[in-house]
């Protein structure tokens, strides 16, 4: 005979629903794989009329998240509610009060991480947050349990599902942007608002949490530079492709002696490096270290179901600890971390840009680059005439020496126009 | 401050080693990436003189692995000796006195995991073994903790670096078996008695295990049916590429209603599976649910840096735990399974035999299928005259139905030999 342990859910959208679903309809299955009798005791949402893919048992809904927060029959609080506030008072507010929390909320501990988990461990209590990176993928504990040995030097990958599928619909199906971005929504890929993740935003507060765990040190959501998939174009992909090369938006984070190095950007990758087959919603990461080599996660990087699961193995952990002992400790410590400047991040170029075709462009252009320490690997040219497009990628360089590179280039007379500039990730193909 | 924790070992040999190493001259680094303080207490070897590839401070070697079991001062043994037996004997002991244990040792776990975790549970300690399993992927932790929530439905994967190594060299050297044996063993990928790798044990020991932590019911490793790859020719490697296939070494672990099917044997996968890009030593596991899809995980199988970062990964999870409680809870909990007879398991088949080139050939053969109930989907006929090579794929079919019509067609005067039988996974390429 185990003892019940009541839940409490603060929101109930797609991936609260699928949870509650599990724990209300199949508690039997999870009691007789984990001996856990978990019980729904309260859910707290905006518009209690709403129907959701769910039904829910009368009495637990409420429009009130602090009845939830405060019912002493709760032990675990699931915030699957979403946005800074009011998650992160609520959550705050629960571990204060001795309750373990759950967080799928990747805004939430990218950006209040650290002072949750410090609220956490005054507590002795849990907090845990596997969904907010990577969906379904185990990727967190991996990082912050398996791993915790280890002097992790990289971690990189896919980690937003929304804009992996528009970059994958855009070269396989060859249409633009706007309308591939019309159809992620209508799909239910993408949001009605999608700038949060079309614009970094989302793989940005991921990459945050995934180099908080990897390397001990906390960075903040805001201190990752991010750059969407807007405005990419087709052209450059198709020119990337003759080149050997496919588009990701990559998040990536590097510690080194400097500092720890963290960023969201579009990348080229060679077309057979194992990140340019991830297609579609699937997320990947890599891990890095001097005694593991590579370590790779793939799986559903997000949806309601394959979220739900991670959420379960997080409220089923802490209920084991709740079982085995009345005092929890958080798990993870922090040091507060120091973040590079992007500008000091080295990477491989690609670049396209209209020329003047006459003699000594290539020249001019060389030495402008050559200026500012930038050694070029490889120059095409395509069309003759009056306007010449040249590709270009060059060998490693510091954000910094390549953009006052570019802005020099602009300023050039046989230069009509820099039209892209995009980082490129891995050997030449 | 934080307390000290010691630890004792048995066993110091590749792996053994390495984690050492780490423990006693990259403390400072395990101490502030996770603020605990781990201190070599005791190291059993069967030779104290031998050269270790680690200088071994004096006095912590001994040839009494009972003075490091029954040692005051080790609070976590890690058996790093292998084999069943005295590695068993001590592992219970130790954890009867109330010491945690962290083995690498899957021959162990896959024998004497049941007993062992109970003996566990009864003490209030842990028994971790990430290591046993796909040397440096977090691939325990994940299946036990992050996906306890999901009913698991397969497992499956590469799980031997050695045969992958072997099968991987003979493809892309195009030299026969023994000769890439002799390579392996030169190279140190196979041991000097190859037995366990190349017969399929090893893989059968990590099936066993793998399939107890998915489907919640213990796996003894003897009841796993296991084919190796000895015997397996380049000729057939030929077939079956133009067929669109490549072979490999999987582990798979099935749930069913009809209970848990679990077995290692060589495979026919598409060439462009994932599976079929791994090459070499890397290790990778696909696990399958019906809320999270697929989930691969890929990394090292095997070697001593990555391993010892597997088992430095539990050692701080059990220091963790000493630290935050007195009482420790084996986490893992399990029914008696109920494993399913190898004959009722379905796949897809591949064979390949001589026949004597005469008209109403393929229709005898066809009948003895049909007679077994088993559904060909392509042949293919290579050479003429006196004697013809067949090659054929089935359709979905149980082991006990094929292996009868093999038996009924090898009876038949039109058949000279049946030279191949393997199984094929995966949709048609």
């Amino acid at each position: 005979m185990s003892m019940e342990i009541g839940v409490g859910f603060l929101g109930a959208g797609t991936v609260g629903s699928a949870l509650i679903r599990r724990l209300i309809y199949e508690s039997d299955a999870i009691s007789s794989k984990t001996g856990l009798q978990l019980a729904v005791r309260g859910i707290a949402v905006r518009d209690t009329t709403k129907q959701r893919g769910v039904e829910i048992p009368p009495g637990l809904l409420t429009d009130d998240p602090g009845t939830v927060v405060d019912n002493p029959d709760v032990r675990i609080v699931v915030e699957v509610m979403g946005g800074l506030e009011p998650a992160g008072e609520l959550a705050l507010r629960a571990l204060r009060s001795g309750k373990a929390v759950v967080t799928a909320n990747k805004e939430l501990m990218a950006a209040r991480g650290s002072a949750l988990l410090a609220a956490a461990e005054d507590s002795g209590v849990s907090l845990l947050f596997e969904a907010a990176v990577g969906g379904g993928i185990p990727i967190i504990r991996p990082l912050s349990e398996s791993l915790a040995g280890e002097r992790i030097t990289s971690v990189m990958g896919i980690v937003n599902g929304t804009t992996n599928f528009i970059l994958t619909r855009m070269i396989e199906d060859r249409a633009p942007y706007d309308e591939v971005l019309a159809e992620a929504q209508r799909l239910g890929y993408a949001e009605a608002d999608p700038a949060a993740d079309v614009k970094g935003a989302d793989a940005a507060s991921k990459a945050a949490i995934l180099a908080s765990l990897a390397f001990g040190s906390w960075v903040d959501g805001n201190q990752v530079p991010r750059e969407g998939i807007e405005g990419l174009q087709l052209l450059d992909f198709d020119y990337a492709r003759t080149l050997g090369y496919t588009p990701k938006l990559l998040a990536i984070a590097e510690d080194s002696d400097d500092g720890v190095a963290v960023r969201v950007h579009p990348t080229l990758v060679p077309v057979d490096h194992p990140l340019a087959s991830v297609r579609g919603a699937t997320n990947a990461v890599f891990v890095s270290g001097p005694s593991i080599g590579e370590l790779l996660f793939t799986g559903p990087g997000a949806g309601g179901e394959p979220t739900a699961t991670a959420i379960l193995g997080d409220v089923i952990a802490c209920a084991r600890e709740l079982l085995a002992r009345n005092e929890v400790r958080s798990r993870i410590r922090f040091a507060q971390g120091r973040v590079r400047d992007m500008a000091d991040v080295t990477t491989k170029w690609f670049l396209r840009f209209t020329v003047v075709d006459r003699p000594g462009v290539l020249a001019r252009i060389a030495a402008v680059f050559g200026s500012h320490d930038v050694s070029i690997k490889s120059v095409w040219q395509e069309g003759r005439g009056v306007e010449a497009t040249l590709l270009l990628v060059t060998h490693e360089s510091p954000e910094r020496h390549l953009q006052a590179a570019v802005s020099d280039l602009a300023a050039l007379d046989v230069v009509s126009e820099v039209a892209t500039v995009l980082r490129v990730h891995g050997d030449e193909p």
